[in-house]
């Protein structure tokens, strides 16, 4: 501490000085290896402060930086090329981030790779108060499954990821309800149980009794897919989820993965898994862009569903009510979210302020819930909490 | 093919001039983006002789190199500062590659990433005349589930790969054999069924009625773990396989992963999967190091097993069969395979000749079978070939 605050003093006396603010700020020497690093490797490293140091090998490079939520940190090089440097104190939770070499954009060899921002890249976790709930625990597990399969609706061979709760392969005969889960734009089917921790959440909370326990499937909802089509023999399983063929969007930006989902996934999952196959024991939820398609689908289908949750995704006006007088029959329940910095930077504009639109839908007589992640943007940490609360409600009326 | 000849004759013309190989030499300009870049990515590229093309945007660096196959190839920059460049020719299948910029090791942007050489590293796929065999096809899929478990012998949790075969979930009173798949040194569990595709192999020839149905476990048998140790809480999934405390290596550097196996691994499996859990339907079989431990652990416990396999791994000899009589007992199948490049180069060399071995051991009436994978080192090509040729061997005597 006494350190510290000497660096302080130092940093103030400097003030004057041209100087980056991140080369003379104060920095807190207790930076432990990220715990989403490779095997073995040392750096990234986040501190106390919730700042990142990154660290790399490039003897010949003119100029290294760490680029992390949308800031470049310019690193330095010691006497035998190796860079280091740190970015300013981050939020909580989970970070994408790649390094800048000479004006290449790559991902840092030290740590695990996430699809992100449309691409594998680099990933960091500054832990956070409220970590125990996505922890990795000695609890019974439940089983993450990679399910490929043929979509008529695409005529395409498509993946996605399938939970299911720790006592499915035991109790054969029980069935589940199932949560069709949605990542973000630039995400993909691999977010919500990699980044996302969904599966050890759902451990967790069924481990302490806090959660019905369900089957979620985890799609591919992205709409604008590659422009190169490639036959079914060389694709890897990586490359599921095509665009149809035919006028694109057809009906709108959201209806391309409403026809797989209806079509496709759902009648797979009810025809693969022990599901109880109808609409009340079906929910729908998404981050981003997957919250925004919950919305269209559940408003335009809700036929087909009962629960609802939006993470960081806008909301459900009484406009939309009258718009679909069934929505409001039949989803017996509405859960929408946002970070406490989406809502300062007001980011949370999708149709209208969304905790007001969530009062009106309760006064309505709905079981509506609004959610909001403290002191997080729109990010991980967000929606790892706002998948922690709406799974304890959901499927429980 | 007339531009081919034509550039060879400009080659042969220059050759006293001084230039690099890789920089003059005749390049077949029908590159196409390898079947594993990430979606939507250009680069890198394969062309029709297996040549490598990366490229990419560092307009501040001095040297950009490709470096696959234990060579380095520069790369050219253009007026916008985006650097080109390709290998000599590979060999058909799998190959880990790097890109190094200003002398900093990174993956490349834009390929998928594979577990090898100990890190998250790019990879490439040079399409093999064969391939048809590990294509992603339209035909009844089996699932790859993640599947965490507490292990006792190393007092922290682990995480497996399990692959059960398309008909597991819809016929649920059928009981299966099971295969221990070993990855071979600085892989890990994602190994086979990423790059080796095991479970698409597995697919394909079940479809085509080629192998009898059994499931695959897939763990992480690395016994130089690193060296710090974190606490389960703060795990990611990513990070099982810890060594055990106490004097390590054990007894023999093999006795680690065979203590979990044999204590863990086996009983996890056959307390949560529809096995027939009996050495009868029990089979062991790795690459490299995989391997290695396949013939240790076998051999030293035969009683648990009844067929084996090693790639690329060594071999088993009569030495070893005096040493272990109830091995030559129980074992039904010894399947032996090496990489042709690899006998070229002699790196075959695990306790003499593997074809000799194997020939001395069905000349005492085993079971056993040599196969050489055509035109292939000790890479992913050769062990997705020789588990196409095991798997239609093993549980079948």
């Amino acid at each position: 501490m006494k350190k510290t605050i000497l660096t302080i003093s130092l940093a103030v006396l400097m003030a004057g000085a041209p100087c980056t603010a991140q080369t003379q700020s104060a920095v807190v020497e207790d930076f432990k290896p990220s715990s989403v690093n490779q095997p073995g490797k040392e750096f990234p490293q986040v501190n106390s402060e919730g700042r990142v140091r990154v660290q790399i090998s490039a003897p010949e490079a003119k100029l290294v930086q760490l680029d992390i939520s949308a800031v470049k940190y310019d690193l330095k090089k010691d006497e035998k090329g190796v860079w280091t440097g740190e970015s300013a104190p981050q939020d909580e939770g989970f970070h994408y981030y790649q390094l800048n070499i000479d004006g290449a954009s790559v991902p840092d060899p030290g740590s695990l790779y996430f699809y992100g921002a449309s691409r594998w890249g680099s990933g960091i976790e500054i832990p956070a108060k409220d970590q125990d709930f996505y922890a990795l625990k000695n609890v019974p597990h439940g089983q993450v499954r990679e399910h490929i399969y043929f979509s008529k609706v695409n005529n395409s061979m498509r993946r996605c990821f399938v939970y299911t709760p720790p006592d499915y392969e035991l109790n054969t005969q029980k069935r589940y309800p199932v949560l069709y889960l949605q990542h973000g734009g630039g995400e993909d089917e691999t977010g919500w149980s990699s980044q996302g921790r969904a599966g050890l959440i759902m451990d967790n909370l069924i481990a302490e009794g806090k959660a019905t326990p369900f089957i979620i499937v985890m799609d591919n909802g992205t709409w604008r897919m590659p422009e190169r089509p490639r036959p079914v023999a060389q694709q890897a399983p990586q490359q599921a989820g095509e665009r149809p063929a035919g006028p694109w969007p057809p009906e709108g930006w959201a209806d391309g993965f409403k026809k797989t989902l209806l079509e496709d996934i759902i009648p797979m999952v009810d025809g693969n898994y022990r599901t109880v196959a109808d609409p009340q024991h079906r929910a729908m939820a998404g981050l981003s862009m997957g919250g925004m398609q919950t919305r269209a689908i559940t408003l335009a289908n809700p036929e087909a569903f009962s629960y609802m949750g939006m993470f960081s995704g806008g909301s459900v006006s009484p406009e939309d009510l009258a718009g679909s007088p069934a929505f409001k029959e039949k989803m017996k329940l509405v859960f929408i979210t946002f970070g406490s910095r989406e809502l300062e930077n007001r980011r949370a504009g999708f149709g209208g302020d969304p905790k007001e639109n969530t009062e009106k839908l309760k006064a309505t007589g709905m079981n509506a819930h609004f959610y909001v992640s403290p002191l997080t943007a729109h990010e991980w940490q967000t929606w790892r909490r706002s998948f922690y609360q709406f799974a304890q409600l959901v499927f429980k009326n």
